[in-house]
């Protein structure tokens, strides 16, 4: 098993004839790494099982092909791709059953209860056409930019750990350990040398837990307590 | 017991030792009726239950003082007093304890998973502001062109009937029922003299179903599926 990515051997004996979903990140939000979704969504198709993957993280920031990649579900936040707060869409390929968890009014097909944020839509929809159009450019300049920065920062620095792979990986994500300095007080060192970085995802905030995706591939707390993510844009 | 209106004996003598929540709409969708809430909220009081109380159609048509009425729990939209669509509120009384719907990261004090919607929650407390600034002379033009069409209405046809109480009522709201004649009939030659109506509510749109708010004041189903309403704005 490559340490962070679905083990699908693994994945394919622990199905039970009761299970009736896999559903797994197409890349983290934390260390970028990205799934072999082709060969989870087969597994899922032999053994007849819905797949569902939340590609939050990657929508906009890899090219995403739902039929050539088998998936039946998709869930995706337009803010990833600088689209506007508060919408976000559920790609659901034609014929596959999914039960509601928003009840109340029926006017959605019975899907989905509440007003529709229209305008929110409307973002949502530009911004991924924009992303769509600008994909690869974008991404060949940031994994350039991505690349000369570990090259730097690894060359310099002979403590630091690159952490996750470093090929299968969102074009734009590092994260870096540095062991013996503190995650928030390196921030704040940037951070006055106008350095964006973030010591934790925005969801774990006020959290002092050391990274559970850092802890999962197998990292010391130590390493995990001290590492920043950077996110180029 | 007044048609409409909860009934305050049966209300009280419904909670069980179990009973951890009464929750009721403050004002209805269809036909406007405003419930006792004061009352309604002594009981849960005394009962040591939970008050929460559904104010989408109410907030920013009627004066809500939470203290004064003893609500625990409010929700409200913003779309519903001119703010954007696709973000709501909900007033929690401190120390009111409640389980999050929505589960995922910590950031919120662990009650609502997900990404703040900004735009959205600046966009609902402006809306308010301006809204409860003008609510006093806004419900007296809506109260005055009300009643002009109410007496206008039923002394030009005879044969109409305003559901609902006519006095504990939002406003805006008028709800009549036009024996013979076909609701959506009748919306479209409402329409094609530029006025705007509608035969059900949104969340009930596409149903072919009388509305079960008319059927439950007791209305027969042919009145029940012949009305139209009316929000004056």
């Amino acid at each position: 098993m490559k340490i962070g990515f679905v083990n699908l051997e693994e994945l394919k004996k622990s199905i039970r004839d009761d299970t009736i979903l896999i559903s797994i990140m197409f890349a983290n939000n934390e260390i970028g790494t990205i799934q072999p979704i082709k060969e989870i969504a087969q597994i899922a198709k032999d053994a007849k099982v819905v797949f569902h993957t939340d590609c939050v993280q990657a929508v906009g920031n890899v090219k995403i092909d739902v039929s050539d990649l088998g998936i039946d579900l998709l869930s995706m936040s337009a803010h990833k791709f600088y689209g506007p707060k508060g919408v976000g869409g559920l790609y659901v390929r034609s014929g596959t059953n999914f039960e509601k968890i928003q009840d109340g009014g029926h006017q959605e097909k019975n899907k989905r209860a509440g007003t529709e944020n229209v305008a929110g839509i409307v973002g949502l929809g530009k911004a991924i056409e924009i992303a769509d159009e600008n994909i690869e450019n974008y991404n060949a300049k940031l994994l350039k930019l991505k690349n000369y920065f570990i090259r730097e920062i690894t060359s310099k620095y002979e403590n630091v750990k690159i952490n996750g792979d470093l090929k299968q990986r969102l074009p734009g994500n590092i994260n870096i350990s540095f062991p013996g300095i503190d995650g928030e007080e390196l921030l704040l060192k940037l951070d006055s040398q106008g350095i964006c970085a973030s010591a934790g995802s925005a969801c774990s905030s006020g959290s002092l837990e050391p990274s559970h995706v850092l802890m999962a591939i197998g990292l010391e707390s130590k390493y995990a307590r001290r590492y920043t993510s950077y996110n180029i844009r």
